[in-house]
C-alpha cells in the first residue's frame, strides 16, 4: 500500500551510501547501526504496509549531531528518514529508497519546564507518557494523546491529535516553537517563547505535519494545561451509531465544553470488553470526560445526560473517581490491540477521516454499510466531537483478495469524508498511504504549491523521500 | 519608518505600468482608478510611515478576477498589493515600487453559514463587524476583535488577533481553510471543512501573517463560537502597573478561563475618561471579562476578585448588563484614538511586542520607566493575559528630533522582548516598520527559511514588495 514513491528521487548509488556509512561509522562508532534486525525494526510499519528498511540506522544526541547526519547524506544525496518511536500507522518511517534513518529516541530529555508560563522544552524523543509523568508534582500536563506512547518530535511532524482534541486542540495548536535541522544541515528556531506573533512566516506550522519531509525536529517548545480541578467522566450506551452521533452534535453545538467524546461501535465494545475484561454494553457508546471546577463538571455532566437521552441514549452514568477514569481510557488508548485480538494471525489497516461534525452521523452510518457489505471486520473508533473516526479492517496480508477488498474499502472510505468536505486523514498524517488521496482532496495549483515548497526547502529531495508529495 | 524596502526587486519600468494600467483600464473600466487621492488612500497608513502610493487601484469583484489582475502583473513584473480596510498599522498597504493595489472591499459577502459545524465562509473584504452584525440571530459569534473594523482577509494576512485571543486563538487558530490567488494567478484550496487534518502541508498557517507577500487571499472559512449564555465583566484598578500585570500573571497561572484581560496603564485611563466622556479611576485598570454558565461566570468573577486582592488591587466590580459591558469595551476599542486625542495634532506610533507572561511584569515596567526617561508620552494598553502589550508614542512628524527619540524608543522595547524571549510583534505584523528586527528576532537561518519559502511561493518577487523579508 505505498504505491506513491515520490516523483524525481531516485535510490542513491551504492557508493554514495558506502561512503555515508563509512564516515557515520567513524564518527559514531556502535552509534551507526547496520544489522539487518536493526534496519528492519526502523522502518516497522505497524499497519499492512510492506518493510522498506534504511541502509543504516544512526542514534543521535544532540542538534548539532543531526545536523552534521544531515549535511553528510545531503553531500552524498543519500536520504534521511527521521526516526522517533516509530508508532505512525502511514508508512512514515518506510525507506523506499535506503538511506539513513537518523533514531531520535537517545534525544529525550526534558530541558525546561517554565510552570509560570504553561510551557516546556523537550528533546523530540521525549514520549508524551514521559513527558506527563515528569509533570506529575507540576500541576500541569500535556494534553495530546494519541494511542501509541509517541515520541513528540513524531507527534509535532504527523500534526496528530488524540481525545483530548475538541478542547485543548491538536499538535498544531499546542506547540509555541521548534528548533529544525534543515535539509541543507542549518538549525532554524522558528519561533520565541511569545504566546502569539505576527513575526514573519510561521515557520512552525510549516513543520508541523511536514512529516520529516522538510527537516529534522531537534527541540519543541510546548505550551501545558492547568489539571482541572475536576474531573467527571462516564460511558453512555446508545441504540445506534446515528444516536451517539446526533447527541455528540447536540453536544458541540450547544456548547458544552466537553473536554473528550470517544465514540465505540459494538464490534469495538466487543473488542475492548474481550481485551481489558471490561463488562460493557455490547452497544454504541460514548465515552464522555468532563474538565472544570466542582460545580462546573457536575453541571457538563448534567446537561450531556439530558442530551443523551434526547437522542434515545442513556443513562448516562459517571463517575469523578480517578481509578474508573484511568481503566476506562486505558481501554480506550488499547482499542487498537484489542480491535487487532478479535481475530487473531491477522493485521489491521488503522485509517482516519474527519468531516465537518454535521455529517458525522451520515458518514459513520454509510460507512458501517459499507463494511458490512463488504464482509469486513473494521470497528469504529473515533475523536467524534471534532469529526474524526478511525476504522479498523482486520486482514490477512497473505490473502490478495482480501487485501484488495481493503483497499478498496479505505478509498471508498476516503471518497466519502472528501464529498461531505471532509479530509482524507484527521490526525494520522499522510506517508506512503494517503499519499494518493492527496489530490482527491485539494485542487491541482494546491497540489503544485505543496511541491514547491518542499522543492524550496528540499531542493535535493533528500528528507524522507516518497512521503506526502 | 520605512527603511527595508525589500532586497532584490526594483520598480518597474514606466511603460511596464502604463501597459499594465492599459489593459486594467479596458477591462476594468471606473473600477480601475488612477487618481492620486484614491492612490494616496490605498497607501494611507494610520502610524506615521511615509505615504507610499501604488500606481493604481482596481475595485475587484471575484476570485477569476483578481486572479485574471495577477496574471497581468506578474506578465509585466509589475507589484501586487492587497487591500482589504486600510486598518493595519506598520505600513502593509504602501507600495514603495509603485504597482497595482487590489482593493477587495466589494468582496463583502458572507457566502454561508455553517451554523451546525460552527463554521462561515466569508469573503475577503467582510469585516469583522459586519460578520457579527450578519451572526446576530444565529446565537454565534466571531471572536477575533482587532481595536479597527479590519477587513477579515487583511486580519488573517498580518495573523490578527485582539481582547479575546487569552480564550478564543488569533486569526491562526480561528481559520479553517483560505482560497488565494497565488503569485501565478493560480487559485489554491488551502484546506477542507473539516476541524482538523494532517493532510500535507498546512498552507492555512502558510497564508495566515504572510501580510499578502505570497498571495492574495479571496475567500476564508472561519470557526465561530457560540455566544454564551452568560458574561460578566468589570474593571479592576491596582495601584501599580505592576501589581496589575501580576494579577493577570496569576489569573493565566491557575486556569481561570478568563475571556478578556486588559491594561490601561494610568496615561491611557486619562486618555478613555476624556475621549470617551466615562469617569474611571485614573490608575492602572484591568478591564476583565468572563464567559460561561450563569453560576460560571459568577464563580469566575469572584476568583478574579480574590486574585486581585491578593495583589493590592481592587476593589473588584462587576457587572452582567450588557449595555455597561458595550460601553466599556467600546472604550477599549477607541484606545488609540483616545491616545491621539491627548495631544492634539501629533500622530501616534502604535507598536506591539509580547513576552512570556512571567516576564509581562518586568516588561512592562522597564517600558514604562524608558518612556518617561524619554520623555515621551506614549500611553500602555495590552491584551496582557497573551503577555502581549501595545504602547503609543505620540509626536509631531515635522520634529526630526522627536521621530529619531521615538524610532530609538520601539527599538529599545523590541530589543527588551526578544531579550526575555518575546517577538517584536504580537499581533500587529511585520510590514515595513517592523522589517529591520525579524534577524534580531530569528537567527539567520530562519530568515534565509522565510527568504527561501518568499522566493519559491513568489518567484517574480511581485506580491507585496518590500515587506516582511
Amino acid at each position: 500500500m505505498g504505491e506513491n514513491l515520490g516523483q524525481g528521487f531516485a535510490r542513491p548509488p551504492a557508493e554514495a551510501v558506502a561512503s555515508v556509512v563509512g564516515e557515520l561509522a567513524a564518527r559514531f562508532g556502535n552509534r551507526l547501526v547496520t544489522s539487518q534486525a536493526v534496519r528492519e525494526q526502523h522502518a516497522n510499519i505497524v499497519t499492512g504496509a510492506t518493510n522498506q528498511p534504511p541502509d543504516a540506522v544512526v542514534f543521535v544526541q544532540s542538534t548539532e549531531e543531526v545536523a552534521d547526519v544531515v549535511k553528510l547524506c545531503a553531500a552524498w544525496r543519500v536520504p534521511v528518514i527521521p526516526y522517533g518511536a516509530g508508532t505512525s500507522l502511514e508508512g512514515h518511517v518506510n525507506a523506499p529508497f535506503g538511506g539513513v534513518s537518523i533514531d531520535l529516541s537517545a534525544m529525550n530529555a526534558v530541558l525546561a519546564v517554565h510552570a509560570e508560563d504553561l510551557d516546556c522544552v523537550v528533546q523530540p524523543g521525549v514520549t508524551r507518557k514521559q513527558l506527563n509523568e515528569h509533570l506529575r508534582d507540576s500541576g500541569l500536563f500535556f494534553p495530546i494523546d494519541p494511542g501509541a506512547d509517541a515520541s513528540l518530535g513524531g507527534m509535532a511532524s504527523t500534526r496528530a491529535s488524540g481525545t483530548n482534541a475538541v478542547r485543548y486542540g491538536t499538535m498544531r495548536d499546542n506547540v509555541l516553537g521548534l528548533t529544525v535541522v534543515t535539509p541543507a544541515g542549518e538549525i532554524v528556531k522558528t519561533a520565541s517563547r511569545a504566546r502569539k506573533s505576527s513575526a514573519g512566516y510561521d515557520l512552525t506550522r510549516l513543520y508541523i505535519g511536514a512529516e520529516g519531509t522538510l527537516g529534522v525536529i531537534t527541540e519543541l517548545t510546548l505550551k501545558l494545561a492547568g489539571i482541572p480541578e475536576a474531573i467527571s467522566a462516564g460511558v453512555c450506551p446508545f441504540p445506534t451509531v446515528r444516536a451517539a452521533c446526533d447527541a455528540t452534535i447536540a453536544t458541540i453545538q450547544t456548547g458544552l465544553p466537553v473536554a473528550r467524546i470517544e465514540l465505540l461501535d459494538a464490534a469495538q465494545v466487543r473488542a475492548v470488553n474481550a481485551y481489558s475484561k471490561l463488562t460493557l454494553p455490547e452497544t454504541p457508546l460514548l465515552f464522555v470526560e468532563f474538565h472544570g471546577t466542582q460545580a462546573g463538571v457536575r453541571e457538563q455532566a448534567e446537561r450531556f445526560g439530558d442530551i443523551a437521552a434526547e437522542c434515545d441514549g442513556g443513562p448516562f452514568e459517571w463517575a469523578t473517581k480517578a481509578e474508573d477514569r484511568t481503566r476506562l481510557w486505558q481501554a480506550r488508548h488499547d482499542a487498537y490491540w484489542a480491535a487487532i485480538g478479535l481475530m487473531p494471525g491477522k493485521k489491521g489497516l488503522s485509517t482516519d477521516v474527519c468531516v465537518p461534525i454535521s455529517r458525522l452521523a451520515d458518514c459513520v452510518e454509510e460507512t458501517a454499510r459499507d463494511i458490512e457489505a463488504s464482509g469486513l471486520i473494521a470497528p469504529i473508533v473515533g475523536h467524534v466531537g471534532d469529526g474524526n473516526f478511525h476504522t479498523l479492517p482486520l486482514f490477512d496480508p497473505d490473502d490478495a483478495e482480501e487485501v484488495a477488498r481493503v483497499g478498496a474499502y479505505v478509498g471508498r472510505l476516503v471518497e466519502r469524508a472528501i464529498a461531505m468536505e471532509g479530509t482524507c486523514t484527521g490526525e494520522h498524517g499522510v506517508g506512503q498511504g494517503k499519499a494518493k488521496y492527496l489530490p482527491r482532496e485539494f485542487p491541482p495549483a494546491s497540489i503544485q504549491l505543496m511541491r514547491a515548497l518542499k522543492r524550496s526547502v528540499d531542493p535535493l529531495g533528500i528528507m524522507n523521500p516518497g512521503k506526502i508529495v
